[in-house]
């Protein structure tokens, strides 16, 4: 016999299956939405069902959009001869809330990665060359994740948009702001090292 | 203008109400939503609804149940001259868990804390004080939190039912198995020593 009614392991159950949920948040979480009012849970049903329903890859940069294109692909205001291109959507939080941006974006969908099974044919990558051919791109900055396989993926991008009239950057690596230099690891302090600049 | 589209920025916010969900596993968990397959997104709506529209309080322990009563209090394997009485639902859990425990529970709905507001008449004590009169109750396990509205709840209860021909007994204070005595803290070490056993 469950510990619990049947609805209630149901929904523990489903909740765990969700990243960063233990079997112990599950359970808080479940009381707590049993224990609130029915609206607030019935909204939260409702988010997950429009979600569903209405959320696709923009067919232009796809990122997440509620129709055809996102909402930065759709702004007037943005700067369309800049692309920076990303691993997945939720890159694109970080970036816009830096403020320095006002260009468009590219989500690939991921990083190059053989031993996955990741390969360039898997990521939007003839799209995004096809976007730089087609949109008259003036500069492409790559910022796919600072480890091995989003630097490979910027690598091989590279390679594939250098017989295009496009400048190609990636976003400066080295120590965090407000980080410790005694708690640096040596990979990251090697580069900040090496993009030294002039003061 | 939001970062993401309106019905994921919705999904997010509403994740983020959620007990032990921050802004950034909100955000996780958005996205893991959005990838994963429709039906798994619509199977936690669905328990969400589920839970809200079957689950109330058992009329007699006050535990989570799906009908009037909740699986423990039907199932007719559990001995009924014992109730074991906990603050939450969510504490049942561990202590089914331990299998050491046939007997009947009654969920307070919390502890006494004057400072907050909750008086006797908040919890679930007086119909506790019912039960023990017209079940025939042997035994009354006072397993509300070791802490001090906790004590204090079962203090209260203990003197409620003085009258009545129960044993009132409560969980065992003492070092944690598997913890390390340099590290318990002074007050369980106290516990520990007053309630020491014969070996």
């Amino acid at each position: 016999m469950a510990t619990y009614a049947r609805p209630v392991e149901r929904l523990i159950s489903e909740l765990s299956r969700l990243p960063s949920i233990g079997p112990r948040s599950a359970q808080r979480i479940a009381f707590h939405i049993i224990r609130s009012r029915k609206e607030e849970a019935l909204a939260l049903a409702e988010a997950l069902r429009e979600v569903k329903e209405r959320i696709r890859p923009c067919r232009r940069c796809f990122n997440l959009a509620e129709g055809e294109e996102c909402d930065i692909c759709r702004d007037p205001r943005r700067d369309r001869g800049v692309i920076c291109v990303v691993e997945d959507p939720y890159d694109i939080g970080p970036i816009e809330r830096t403020g320095e941006y006002r260009g468009l974006y590219h989500v690939l969908g991921g990083a190059l990665s053989p031993l996955d099974g990741v390969e360039p044919e898997d990521l939007h990558i003839a799209e995004l060359v096809e976007r730089v051919r087609n949109e008259g791109t003036r500069e492409l900055i790559l910022a796919t994740n600072p480890n091995t396989t989003g630097e490979a993926t910027a690598m091989f991008i590279a390679q594939e948009v250098r017989e295009l009239p496009v400048r190609v950057t990636a976003l400066a690596s080295g120590l965090p702001v407000g980080g410790d230099l005694e708690y640096a690891d040596e990979v990251t302090l090697g580069r900040a090292f090496a993009g030294r600049r002039e003061l």
